[in-house]
């Protein structure tokens, strides 16, 4: 008997249809004499509904209220699912974050998971129950709901595996595994097998959003093993080859079958830039610049600093674009009057395209590789930023596509479309 | 400053402009400097639609799960209601029954409430705060959900009224108040400004939808002032205006300013009447038949036994009409073959109508006007039960709008339809 936690997102629970099939999953594995804890999302377009009416009686509306009203999707999405269990005869019972309980701190709308009570679930798996666990939520340290933010139920999943030392956390989703680069992009896309936690890291990281990064971070952690797998196959097909589709996150460098020095392309068209001209080159100035903008809680990516010209430098960052014009303003607010800073540019029209392989650690040539590619292509680079296993260009938007089509068969990754097309 | 809690029904949240409403009305009590607790129930339709998702998954689905799903209503609404609240600049904060915590027993989907802890709202409202508390749930004491049943809601806020020791308990409604009889059925129908606890509960009983009868039971226990009023007029009428609107449920008959000797004419069309002919007349013989059909969780109303003749009698009871195929079943199966009754005969096409008033105790000759007032109508009588203050017959339930028109002028109820007409 092994233990399994299982997660579905939004579209897998969508409609009373889909939650049966959900059901008729998870009834298989129950039935196989596996212990299964599932975390369902909210029906797909549930949260938007609830947030829609939030928006509607205020621009800001307060966050310890907007987790109370939206952690009911997740809570009716349980609900249904262990009703839809009953209904097919498996014995099933679902909690809340709360009662688990799930504590967080108290970052409403992201709130981290300090820690899982897992008595109540593992007692009810000894009884020979399915038990549903709500994503997306807990309680903080005054009993308040809070939320994981968007994606949170994968976190949810991973962290429900890694506290009841869970066999494999399988995400179900409407893809049917992790892709060396988004297909739509490029249709040669290949479907991995495996990937490397790390790899995996930098993917989420990099916009490729099969999975929250966060729930990559946990899986890091705790060593939980996940597997990405698609939801729409057929419920019945058989455990075995269940068990063994989609594609396994591990943390075993040597089960990982393809050697590739660059695994897969990830890129991100949500970026904007802003340069900063005609900075005071002296110590201190990089937090003075980024201090205020950490302060109003903008996540930067990617920084440059330029050579120092005549006492004076030139310093780029990029942001989430969502972030773009609240960045702005503490540009204009604090950080020109702080810094004196001469001129303010910005370019939204900006994408960051990234080669990420672990097997970049041990061979030398690949970022050379990728910048040779790109020229080739008239492509102009704007900045650029490299990991251990990861090397990034910002670029041009209108270049994106173009730009991951060729990196995708420069490093060998192309692969039969025929055999690995994306199910949705 | 004085403390009252406000309950607001689901068609008085059924919108964002209706919350706003709510909203601005709460904040009107706020700004005079009450302490405010609010009730309020899920918007409109919600309840409904999720109580569908459940019915599409089983035709009985598990009672436990029920709650988790529907218990979302009420806590999606208090968010909201919260949210506007912030959004008019008054500081408002939104629990739900289980983070008050309202402490409930296990009977899922028609809990009891066995004892509110005030320490937290009455924290928030010495704090300054509005507190909203989710109405319909609690908590039972495994750490469930519970609901409370449906029109759960006013039992909520009576519950918190006697917690906190409320001046006032004010039910806001679609109606302006609690009536002589439906207007609907008489036009004539006049609003009670005030009217006696008993003769509430009374009303209520026997299908005056204005208030859930637990809600007034819970009221008389713990002698809570109940307002009920309208919540359709314009948010920002007078406080002294409000303050005197609708109908008070009192505890002193000497504040009833209109001795009536009755005050109004309740009546219910959910009757179904039960009749077991040739059962023994011995000891026992009550129970034998009343007993399985408690057990069975159905409510009994009225209860009849024949004079015994040749050692059998005959003896007939009313179930609510929802109950009735559940009830025949009981008497298949158990009943008759415990009793050898001869025969069973049923109709489902009655209806009670009954007169109330705590007038009754003390004047002779009630019963035989209301007895002579519907054989002037030609309406036969099926069976008679009397209380204190009220009497109660069962009819044809074709005849039940004549026998409650005809009824209220008899007893000199009819007032200027104008002046009282209901708003919706």
């Amino acid at each position: 008997m092994s233990l399994f936690v299982h997660k579905y997102g939004g579209t897998s629970m969508g409609s009373i249809e889909r939650i049966q099939n959900v059901a008729k999953r998870v009834a298989k594995w129950h039935a196989e004499g596996h212990q299964v804890v599932v975390v369902p999302s909210a029906m797909s377009g549930e949260t938007n509904r609830l947030l829609g009416l939030a928006k509607e009686l205020s621009e800001t509306p307060d966050p310890r209220e907007v987790d109370m009203l939206a952690s009911t999707g997740e809570q009716a999405s349980s609900a249904l699912l262990a009703m839809a269990l009953l209904a097919q005869g498996v014995p099933a019972r679902s909690y809340t974050g709360w009662q688990v309980p799930v504590k967080t701190d108290s970052a409403f709308g992201k709130a981290r998971i300090t820690s899982i009570d897992d008595q109540r679930v593992r007692a009810d798996l000894d009884a020979g129950k399915v038990v549903i666990v709500t994503g997306f939520q807990g309680i903080d340290p005054d009993g308040h709901i809070t939320t994981l933010g968007r994606g949170g139920s994968d976190t949810s999943a991973v962290a429900m595996a890694a506290a009841l030392k869970a066999d494999e956390c399988l995400i179900f989703t409407d893809v049917d595994g992790v892709y060396t680069t988004d297909p739509r992009v490029v249709p040669e896309a290949r479907r991995m097998n495996v990937v490397s936690f790390e790899e995996m890291l930098e993917m989420a990281s990099l916009g490729s959003k099969v999975l929250q990064i966060r729930s990559v971070e946990f899986a890091g952690k705790y060593k939980v093993p996940v597997r990405v797998l698609s939801s729409l196959t057929d419920p019945l097909i058989s455990l075995e080859e269940e068990k063994n589709s989609g594609t396994l996150i591990t943390f075993e460098e040597d089960s990982k079958m393809e050697a590739a020095v660059v695994s897969g392309i990830a890129f991100s068209r949500d970026e904007a830039k802003i340069t900063l001209l005609g900075v005071p080159d002296k110590p201190g100035v990089a937090f003075a610049i980024l201090g205020p903008v950490a302060d109003a809680n903008i996540d930067i990516d990617m920084i440059i600093q330029n050579q120092s010209v005549d006492g004076t430098t030139d310093f780029s960052f990029t942001v989430n674009r969502n972030d773009f014009k609240r960045t702005l303003d503490v540009i204009q607010k604090t950080i020109v009057p702080n810094t004196g800073a001469r001129e303010v540019i910005t370019d939204e029209k900006v994408c960051k395209v990234s080669i990420v392989g672990i097997g970049m650690r041990s061979h030398a040539g690949v970022a050379s590789l990728m910048f040779r590619t790109l020229a080739e292509e008239g492509v102009n680079i704007q900045m650029i930023s490299t990991s251990e296993i990861k090397t990034s260009v910002l670029i041009q938007d209108k270049y994106m596509e173009l730009a991951v089509r060729a990196l995708h068969k420069a490093f060998g990754l192309d692969g039969n479309p025929a055999e690995t097309a994306v199910e949705e």
